[in-house]
């Protein structure tokens, strides 16, 4: 399956984001540069998928959908299959992608004016979309351990101002790839419970786990907040489907749920047909081969970036334990985040996404997306080097 | 071309909400049924639209989308070259269909408990939007001129409770096929101006127009109510595209376009990118010459289902200006509702959209879809006429 992943694809001019956007959203020019920032992949999406459209395309008609259990059967499969994760079909509410569950959920569960926990470095769009439904962040900041975070929940309930009405969760974290345990998992769910919020659990990185590592969905570990949990996830990562726009809300309690289900209908938002079916088709045996060589593709490419990273005195790459997203500290170089920013932009010219934007701790970061093929990887190695071989 | 509107497609089975729904929603059965209701069709959409698949086939990748223009262009040119109308690529706002973009403009542009004028009888969806959204409804009747509607302002006025904030207008109308003229047009802008409302111009079925009828843009009849004024089209009824969930919000009025941004920005709510590259494909020159040649075939199929209903005697099938939705009036039986519609679903074994649905003034109405086949039709037709037999 090797060449599935490492077939060069030519991005620029596709309407792609991470592509087309380069150079007016970091300065790198399109001629040159390479594209390490948003999580899609630059390698194709598995050929089952690939065979679900041309099945549209042989019909012809792309009239109005009536799943009749074919993707909420084909998600219910995937999480048990995959994840040991036991739901139900109707559980299943099917928004416009993760980004747009996360709005839906501030929408119809908070207030405007409502605090809203996140615990950073974390997936910038949280901060965006909280603040973006006037609501306000309460940013509890994880520990810094040698080469991973913890949580520290003592540290958190001190930062509450009572306010908060919900807590938005990621797992596996995302931008320093942590795998969480089932322990640490009750210790967060209690925590909501405790101070009365609602738990976004974002799981869309759940697929993209490495050997050795064991994905724990929240749902699993800690049952008992099943009342006040909402779990995300979507085939956008794992499959490179994100322009499809297609992405669950796993909602339990039926109070809950009717809520959701109410204000989704009341805006008419329903998920289109292909991206359906395309979810549907990924989340099967073949689709499920495939994401095993994705996950062992990723895998040699993060020992080959980060053994050239770490080799760059000043340089650390967070050894990852789930997800295709580099998180690499420049604090050893010495330098602001604008100087060694510069460098990476200007001499490297590769588009990373900067650490600050990830909040508290972000600071001395870049995050580069690994998803591409072995030689964009060894070539975004020598890049750095370069870019930083006056330190050497 | 007369092939690609022709050859018979059977799309039972296949997430067909009017066909695997048609038990379910009507109680006619799927082995015999034939469905005539909601509104897309049953051939294939046009050759380039495929063809724009099948290169995102042949790419593999759909992560996140930028639009660098090729769908606005593409809008931009169709309603130039189509409706003689010019707009601005940034005056477009993109939702997930037309139905989302309804409901996302009561959101924006009026508050809980406002009411909505619509005028009766009018696509069921505008009244049911407007409940859901806990916004009420002041319905305002068509005239009945003999075999056609006609606007009685007068009347509506008498029909305001001064707490109007928004009017929904359908033009070319669904389900009566009306097309207005310009003149009454200016009349609809003027009555929104002078009762300080939003007028949302529903023009989805725009391209759907018989020879000798001529459709004019509200934007062109009226400019003077460009400030409050919102245009709704979408590729979805004239390229079968429904399930692709895209539509177009024009809105030439920055205050009001800022507005509709932020709100969608808010909820994350992006268009999904394949649905974007076949409307951006749809919308060509190839796109137009294929979309005449369906007006010729939709045209063949109103007279074939016209001579066939008229024959019957109590039925009358309202002469089509525009649109593939032929409304039928029952009223000449002297049955109630109940009683031609059981005939119609137990003996035709038709699913056609109930009239009353569509408000008042639909009462002794059936409205059926005509975008299929030319033998399903035929077929139509004759169960109709058996289903009536006694009558003659």
């Amino acid at each position: 399956m090797k060449d599935l992943f490492d077939h060069p694809i030519d991005r620029r001019g596709t309407g792609s984001a991470k592509w087309d956007l380069m150079d007016k959203l970091f300065g790198v020019p399109l001629d040159g540069g390479l594209a390490m920032w948003t999580a899609d992949s630059d390698y194709p999406t598995a050929p089952c998928v690939l065979d679900a459209v041309r099945g549209q395309i042989d019909l012809g008609i792309f009239g109005y959908f009536s799943d009749v259990g074919l993707y909420t059967g084909a998600v219910q499969w995937w999480m048990k299959e995959r994840h040991g994760w036991h739901i139900e079909q109707d559980w299943i509410v099917t928004t416009h992608g993760l980004g747009n569950g996360v709005a839906m959920c501030l929408d119809v569960y908070t207030q405007p004016g409502d605090s809203v926990v996140i615990f950073s470095p974390v997936y910038h769009e949280f901060a965006k979309k909280i603040r973006r439904a006037d609501r306000v962040v309460t940013e509890c900041p994880l520990k810094r351990e040698g080469d991973r975070y913890e949580l520290d929940l003592e540290d958190a309930q001190r930062r509450l101002t009572g306010n908060e009405t919900m807590l938005i969760w990621c797992s596996p974290q995302n931008p320093s790839g942590r795998v969480w345990t089932a322990e640490e998992l009750r210790a967060v769910a209690a925590f909501a419970a405790r101070n009365g919020m609602v738990l976004l659990s974002d799981e869309v990185h759940h697929d993209l786990v490495y050997p050795g590592e064991t994905f724990v969905p929240m749902a699993v570990a800690a049952p008992e907040v099943m009342d006040r949990l909402v779990t995300l996830t979507a085939a956008s990562k794992t499959f490179n489907l994100a322009g499809m726009r297609v992405g669950s809300l796993t909602i339990s309690d039926p109070a809950m749920r009717a809520a959701m289900q109410a204000r989704l209908e009341a805006l008419d938002s329903k998920p289109n047909s292909l991206g359906l079916m395309m979810t549907a088709a990924a989340y099967s045996p073949e689709g499920a081969v495939w994401v095993d060589a994705q996950v062992a593709h990723l895998n040699g490419n993060r020992a080959v970036f980060d053994a050239a990273v770490n080799a760059i005195p000043g340089l650390r790459s967070m050894p990852l334990q789930a997800t295709y997203l580099a998180w690499v500290d420049f604090s050893g170089t010495g330098m602001i985040f604008d100087e060694f920013n510069a460098r990476v932009r200007d001499i490297a010219k590769i588009a990373a996404s900067p650490g600050p934007d990830f909040g508290a701790g972000g600071e001395s970061f870049l995050r580069f997306n690994l998803a591409a093929p072995r030689a964009t990887i060894e070539a975004a190695g020598a890049r750095l080097k370069r870019a930083f071989a006056d330190l050497q």
